[in-house]
């Protein structure tokens, strides 16, 4: 198995189920920061690197002062991101704001912060110049078209709704630095979820050879060069992770034979990694409310793709455990569902597991990223909590579960019409 | 364009936009009157016809209000939909309990309601009985298996994690009748978003051929049958709605061909439709925010998946028009996207439009089903609004949009442990 085993026996689940009930996501403090510290280290040559925690991947502010605590950034990408990442701490260039077709009213809020300004097209000059003048610093965000292949997540870039084109970036920064810019950085975000690490250093090679041919086109010298996310983590039996040092191995090598020839030494890289950072240290905690035999045999399940979108939305795989039943065959065959009336809504489709029974926990690996943050009310469903097992082994409420009134929160307001 | 072009001018929109900033869901009252007026016309002909709507498809209490006015039922699959249906005044047999994988405080509620139960499974007979004892009336919900194909959206019902099998189905009925219930209903639901008559007419000839059959073997007297829903609504230019006549017609010559024969006159015959009764008359409004140039040309729009997931989710098509630009040649390609950093999150591929403007309205239509209702915070985005253009031509909030203090609701709560 390679997704990591949730730290907790079947009896210390329900010591915490007493007080708070399933479903859960649960997040392994102590897991998280090893991870962030390996990652630091992975990449300790590089100057400055840091990575700035894709918010969206675990929206928990709690997460966030954990990995501010390790030295990480926050990549937002909206305004409720932004107050977040301030919530959290992180404020200033510690903050990437990387937003898709990006409003006025969110470039003020990132401005007013000091975040870095991630520009994701060459019509967000004019937003942003309108909305809070010309910064010192700015970012482009690059896409190579059909110069890279991408991945099945993210799709081919030359069909991605992202970035500047490769004929579009020179005059981009050209005319930033006519405008008055002092600081530039370079972003690209290519992959999705990758296991190949040689991608990650391709994306290295195509972003170092950029930054040089910008120095030496149009006189702008980056200062920093965001790598993007997209690092993936074995989700399935039989992936392996991807191994950090090869990445900064080969990266090391075209520092080398890139940058320092182009007398860009020292630049600055840093990575905007969300899902490789808590996806495999959090767990969705959910209970067997009943196992029925139709004409297949389904574990139904107190969670629902209402908690965890992945599997409904990318037919993706998530390991599944049976706390207490660890050395029991895996023997019998399940569709382990959801209750909402949607028949994607299944965790796993014929999947061998030991015999369940109703009342059974289980525990869905790999949460920690993309798993409560694309929660829905459909069905009217309500979210589920987020607890923390803490380093001091405790285990903290850091976000209560949805109540009905929640539901009912936006259907409360002041009679208001307009004639036509 | 078979769907419904909204009933208002660019200017009306725009007046509506200075009280109800974009992005909005906006309900046609009179024509969800009318057509739910046509459905019941249609079917006049059944004893006690009744559609129970499916909460699921619009959750507003307002619309709900609406419909019961219509004489229409609630259809409810959770506890908060229950309580919605209450709010809108649909209470008692006036609402169809259908929930899979059934909780036992969601009987406990409907019991309170008095809705009807339907057990979508043998175990929650059990399930039932400890929790709300054994009602005068219960409904199950059938799942022919290989006896029928099912479509593509709901999948073959021989993998479908719903019903009860048609080894399970007599016993079942037998056991509830020894447990003294006295009264009962037979369901199924084997389509989703058909647009195929005959499939329904052959769901009637499944369920009456059923009801006779159970009334043979176990003496069970079936006094309603829920054909469930699943009418398709016409979305792609082309695509032609469903004749409710023609379904009519050929039940009612089931009906006198099974039903009268069998001694099973008069037999109550129900729905659950949702997506036909509101779908075509809900309307996503939106603004254009930038025209991105790259390597195709994106239209991004200030709504996102969070307003409507369905062609991220099934890559399903919806109508776009553009108010103020009906009479413009549809001559440009658009990928029309939304804001949310997930490459999925188009409205549109490839469709030829009235060449766009940043500013620019634009309608995505028939969103009036499983629209509003699919939304999600990802990324931080806020859901929109609901408003309703009412038969007096005013336009009124039904539904306020998120804020961002709705966002950390459920951040801020009493800090609570638990020692392991």
């Amino acid at each position: 198995m390679s997704s990591a085993p949730l730290a907790l026996t079947r009896s210390q689940l329900e010591k915490i189920c007493e007080t708070f009930p399933t479903p859960f996501h649960i997040y392994d403090e102590k897991r998280i920061r090893e991870n962030a510290r390996a990652m630091k280290d992975a990449f300790s040559w590089i100057p400055g690197f840091k990575n700035y925690f894709a918010v969206k991947a675990c929206p928990n502010p709690v997460i966030l002062q954990i990995l501010r605590e390790e030295g990480f950034g926050a990549d937002c990408s909206s305004l409720p991101e932004l107050i977040m990442a301030e919530k959290a701490g992180i404020t200033g260039e510690n903050i990437m704001f990387t937003s898709n077709d990006t409003p006025a009213e969110e470039f003020v809020e990132a401005a007013r912060l000091g975040a870095v300004l991630n520009l994701d097209d060459i019509t967000h000059m004019e937003t942003m110049e309108k909305s809070v003048g010309i910064p010192e610093l700015v970012c482009f965000r690059y896409n190579p078209g059909e110069a890279r292949t991408g991945n099945a997540i993210i799709g081919h870039p030359s069909e991605a709704k992202y970035g500047v084109t490769s004929e579009q970036i020179l005059d981009a920064y050209s005319l930033m630095k006519e405008k008055g810019v002092k600081r530039f950085g370079l972003h690209t975000m290519v992959a999705s979820n990758e296991l190949n690490g040689d991608y990650f250093i391709e994306t290295a090679r195509m972003l170092f050879t950029l930054a040089a041919d910008i120095n030496k086109k149009t006189g702008v010298r980056i200062e920093f060069i965001n790598m993007g996310g997209g690092i993936g983590i074995p989700y399935k039996p039989g992936d392996k992770a991807v191994n950090l040092s090869h990445i900064s191995d080969g990266m090391k090598e075209l520092y080398e034979q890139i940058l320092i020839p182009s007398g860009l030494d020292p630049m600055r890289i840093v990575f905007e990694c969300g899902r490789m950072v808590t996806g495999p240290y959090g767990y969705l905690v959910s209970r067997v409310r009943h196992i029925a035999e139709k004409y297949k045999t389904y574990a139904g399940l107190d969670a629902s793709m209402a908690n965890l979108m992945r599997p409904a939305l990318y037919g993706a795989y998530h390991h599944i455990s049976v706390p207490g039943k660890e050395n029991y065959p895996s023997e019998k065959i399940y569709d382990v569902t959801g209750s909402l009336c949607e028949n994607n809504d299944k965790f796993a489709v014929d999947r061998f597991l030991p015999e369940l029974d109703p009342g059974d926990l289980v525990v869905i690996h790999d949460t920690g990223a993309h798993g409560y943050a694309m929660g829905f009310n459909y069905n009217g469903k309500l979210r589920s909590s987020e607890l923390l097992l803490q380093e001091n082994g405790k285990v903290r409420l850091i976000r209560r579960a949805e109540r009905v009134e929640d539901y009912f929160a936006t259907l409360s307001f002041d009679e208001e019409t307009v004639d036509l």
